[in-house]
C-alpha cells in the first residue's frame, strides 16, 4: 500500500510514520527545504514509541521518499492525506491538483481542523476530512467527515494502521474534539487573564483529576458512574439546574428540557448499559490504578504524587523485603497472578534488600549497583488480586562480587506461594564489568550473613525441575 | 489521627475511606439510615483499588464509627469534611454546629463544588473549601480554597493521606476544574441537542484523542509540545485569531493581547522550561505508550483499539514464539531492561506456544489450562528500550500433563540475551487440579516433538547456579 503526504510539519510528518511503521511506502511533497530533517525527527519519536505499544512487531518499515512533485508524490497512491496550512485558498488549490493527479480509487483526505468538507469541496475536488490528533503516531482517534461512503472505506484503511476512525455524522466547524479543546481553551484563557490560576496550577487541575477520568471514559460514561444506581436522569436532574449559573464565562447554553434529558438519558443507556453501575465502577478503578501506576515510571503527574507518598511509608525491617497489595494488572487469564509478578515482587524484594545492605539509589547514581545473572522461581500455590504479598529474605551468599539471595513469598492467609532464588553480580555502570562492591556494603552483607548463621538451606534452593 | 465525615454518600464514603485506609480512625455523622450501607460500598471498591497504587503496604487501617451526634462526631477530630448537600442555608446551619463542637485546631472543610469560602463563611463559622473529585479514593486532586494559613496546614495533612493539595490563590465560582467541566458539558450538550453527535460518540472522541494527554499533561504543557521548538508564543500566535471563529457555541471570549500572550508564555517557561522540546515529546509519548498500555489490560479505549489491531499483526511460526520490541517501561535503575521483563517475554512465548498447540484462549474459556510450576531464567546480555526481541522455542518435554519448555531469547543483532526455561502442569480450572490435556493438544505436541526430535539438550538447561 502507498500514501502520499501532501505538507510535512508535525502533522503530515505523524502520519507519514504511523504509515510507513504499518509496512506503507510513503512518498512526502513539502516545498519546505527542511522538510525532510522535520519529518525525520518526528520518525525518529515514532519509531522509539509506536512499536512500544504492541506485544508484537510491527510489520517490516515501508520505503520514504521525498518528491517536488505534486504529481509524482500521488501516483499510485492508495491514500492521499494533505497536511498544508490552514488557508482556505492554499487547500483549494492544492486539492484541486490532488485530484487532477490521484488515481481515482485513492481517498483524499485533509487533516483540517477548522475546515468543514463542503468548504473544502466547493471547487469540485473530492476531499473528506480525516483530522488526526498528535501525535499521530499514537494517539487512535481520526474523525473522518464528508461523504458517508468514502468515509466508510476511509474507517476500514485506518482501522488497518491502528487507527481509531469516528464518522461525524454531521460537519460543524471545528468537528467535535476541538470544540472541547476550544471551549476549555477559552475558559482557561480567562482564569490566567483574571489572575485566578497559572498555567502549571491549570495543567495540574486536569491531569491530577478528571484527565485520568477522560484518558478511559471519556464524559458521559464518567458522569453516568458518577450518578450512581439513580441513573443517568437523577444525574442531569442533579447538574441540570447549574447551566443558569455563573460556572463558567462561556455563557450560550442550551435549553435545559424534558427532552434533552431523555434523549441523553437514552443514549447513555444504549452506549453504558449493559454494564451494572458497580462494574463500571470497577472498570473505572482498575484503569485508574492501571493509568498512574504506568506514570510512576517516569514520575509526571498522578504517578509522582504515588511514588511521593510511597516514600513516606513504612517499611518492614529485615529479613521482610516486601510487603504489598497485589494489583489488578498482575492478574492473568488463568484468573490469578500471572507468573512474570512472582519475579517482579522478588525483584522488588531484592531491591529493598540492596537498599538496607547501602546498595541504594545514592549508591546506584555513584555508578555501582547489582546485575542479576540468574533467577529461579518455584510456583508453589495462587496469589489472587488484592492479596496481601510479602516476601522474607535469606542471603545465601554475600562474598566477594557474588549476591545470592533467597526469597520466600507468602500471601496474608500465611500460605507460602512461591520461592525466588536469585543469583547477582556486582558491577561498575560505567564498564558494565564487575568488581568488588564498596567497604560499607561487604561489611553490611558479613553482618545480615552473621546474623542469618546457622539457618538451614532453604528447601529448592539449588535445584531445577521437581 | 482522627477523621469526621459529615454527610456520607459517595464523595463523604470517598473521604471516609482515603482516611481509613491511610491509618486514620473515622467518625460518620449521616442522617441517612442507609448511610452505612452506602460508605461500606465506597469503602469495599477503595480497599480494591487504593492499595494496588503502591508497592508498599499501606498503615492497618483505622476504625471506623457512626453516629448520629454530631458533636459526637466531632470531638477530638484533627480534620472535619463537611459534603452536605448543595444547598447553602444547609451548610451555614451544619458548618455553624461544626464550628461550635470541633476542637480549635480541628480544620474544617467542606467538599462544596458550587460555594466560595466567603458564602460559606459569611455567618462566621471558620472553613475553607477542600474540593474532591471523585472516586475520592483514588484522584489525587483536592481544591483548597480559603484562608491561607488554614490552606497551608490542610496542604501538610491532606499530602499525607496521598492527595495533591491544589491551593486557589482567588475564589471563584466552581473553582477551577470544575469550570472547565462545566464548558465541556454544555458543549456537549449542545453537541447532542444539535444531533451532532451521540453521547458515546462523544466519550470516544475524548478518551481516543485528548484525553489521553490530559492524564499526563495537562492542558499548557500540552500546547506547549504541540508549539515545537518555536516555543509557547509561536503555538497562541498561530491559534489566537481562532477566539473569533465560532468553534463552540461559547461565545464569552477574552480579548487576545500581547500582555495575554505574554502572560502565559511566560508562566508556561517558569512551568516547563527546564525540559526542551524533545525531552518534553519523549516524555510525553512515554507516558501515553505506559498508559496505552495499561488499558489494554482491561481493553477500555485506546487498550481495545491497540489490542484489535495488535491480532491482526502477522506472527512468526514455530519455533519462533515472539517477536517484539521492548518498551520503555521495561527498563529500570540500570539502565537496561529489568529482569522481570525477561520473564514476561519469556511468558508470552509460552502463552504463544500453547496457542499454536491448540490451548488457546478458546481451549482455556473451555476450562482447561497450563499452570506455570517453575521457571529457570539465565542473564546473558543486556537488552534496551526499543531493541527487538525475539525468542525461539525448544518442546523438552511434553508428555502427559508435562510441559517443559526452553525459551531463547535473542535481541536485534542476533546476541543471545537470556534463556528462559519453564515447567508447566495442564489443570482443569474449575478444580484447580492437574488433569491430562485435550486428545487435540497432546497430538500438536506430539508433532512438536517429532519435528524437533534430534536437536541436543540447550546449554544450561536443568542446572540452577553456575
Amino acid at each position: 500500500m502507498k500514501a502520499a503526504i501532501i505538507g510535512g510539519g508535525v502533522i503530515g510528518g505523524g502520519w507519514a510514520a504511523r504509515f510507513l511503521l504499518n509496512g506503507w511506502d510513503v512518498t512526502v511533497f513539502d516545498p519546505d527545504p527542511e522538510a525532510e530533517r522535520k519529518i525525520g525527527e518526528v520518525l525518529a519519536n515514532a519509531r522509539r514509541a509506536l512499536p512500544a505499544l504492541y506485544d508484537r512487531a510491527l510489520p517490516s518499515e515501508g520505503t520514504l521518499r521525498f518528491t517536488d512533485d505534486m504529481a509524482d508524490a500521488v501516483k499510485g497512491a492508495d491514500w492521499v492525506q494533505e497536511s498544508v496550512p490552514e488557508r482556505l485558498d492554499i487547500k483549494h488549490k492544492v486539492l484541486a491538483e490532488l485530484d487532477r493527479h490521484a488515481p481515482a480509487e485513492a481517498i483524499i483526505a485533509s487533516s483540517t481542523s477548522g475546515f468543514k468538507p463542503s468548504e473544502l469541496t466547493e471547487k469540485g475536488a473530492r476531499c473528506i476530512v480525516a483530522h488526526p490528533f498528535n501525535p499521530v503516531y499514537l494517539l487512535p482517534l481520526i474523525e473522518l467527515v464528508g461523504d458517508a461512503d468514502t468515509c466508510g472505506a476511509a474507517q476500514a484503511v485506518l482501522r488497518e494502521v491502528g487507527f481509531y476512525p469516528l464518522h461525524v455524522r454531521k460537519e460543524i466547524d471545528a468537528h467535535i474534539a476541538d470544540r472541547f479543546l476550544e471551549a476549555v481553551w477559552r475558559e482557561a484563557l480567562w482564569l490566567v487573564t483574571d489572575g485566578i490560576a497559572t498555567t502549571e496550577e491549570i495543567d495540574e487541575a486536569i491531569r491530577m483529576g478528571f484527565g485520568l477520568r477522560w484518558a478511559q471514559m471519556g464524559l458521559f460514561e464518567t458522569y453516568r458512574v458518577a450518578g450512581g444506581e439513580a441513573g443517568m436522569k437523577h444525574f442531569m436532574a442533579q447538574f441540570g439546574p447549574c447551566l443558569t449559573f455563573p460556572w463558567t464565562k462561556l455563557m450560550d447554553v442550551p435549553e435545559f428540557t424534558d427532552e434533552l434529558v431523555d434523549l441523553i438519558a437514552g443514549q447513555s443507556d444504549a452506549q453504558s448499559g449493559h454494564m451494572s453501575i458497580r462494574e463500571l465502577e470497577r472498570l473505572r478503578d482498575d484503569n485508574l490504578v492501571g493509568i498512574m501506576r504506568a506514570l510512576k515510571h517516569s514520575g509526571s503527574g498522578a504517578g509522582g504524587v504515588i511514588s511521593a507518598h510511597e516514600a513516606k511509608l513504612a517499611q518492614a525491617g529485615m529479613p521482610v523485603t516486601l510487603d504489598r497489595r497485589i494489583p489488578q494488572g498482575w492478574t492473568d487469564y488463568n484468573g490469578h497472578m500471572n507468573e512474570t509478578h512472582y519475579l517482579e515482587a522478588g525483584s522488588k524484594a531484592t531491591d529493598r534488600f540492596m537498599e538496607m545492605v547501602g546498595a541504594d539509589a545514592a549508591y546506584i547514581a555513584g555508578g555501582l549497583s547489582y546485575f542479576t545473572v540468574e533467577n529461579h522461581v518455584r510456583y508453589l500455590a495462587e496469589a489472587h488480586a488484592g492479596d496481601r504479598l510479602k516476601a522474607e529474605t535469606r542471603l545465601l551468599d554475600g562474598e566477594g562480587k557474588k549476591l545470592h539471595l533467597f526469597h520466600t513469598l507468602t500471601r496474608g492467609d500465611g500460605t507460602e506461594v512461591a520461592t525466588v532464588e536469585t543469583f547477582l553480580l556486582h558491577v561498575d555502570l560505567n564498564t558494565r564489568k564487575t568488581c568488588l562492591p564498596s567497604e560499607a556494603v561487604q561489611t553490611a552483607l558479613k553482618e545480615v550473613a552473621e546474623a542469618q548463621a546457622g539457618q538451614p538451606v532453604p528447601e529448592g534452593a539449588g535445584k531445577v525441575g521437581r
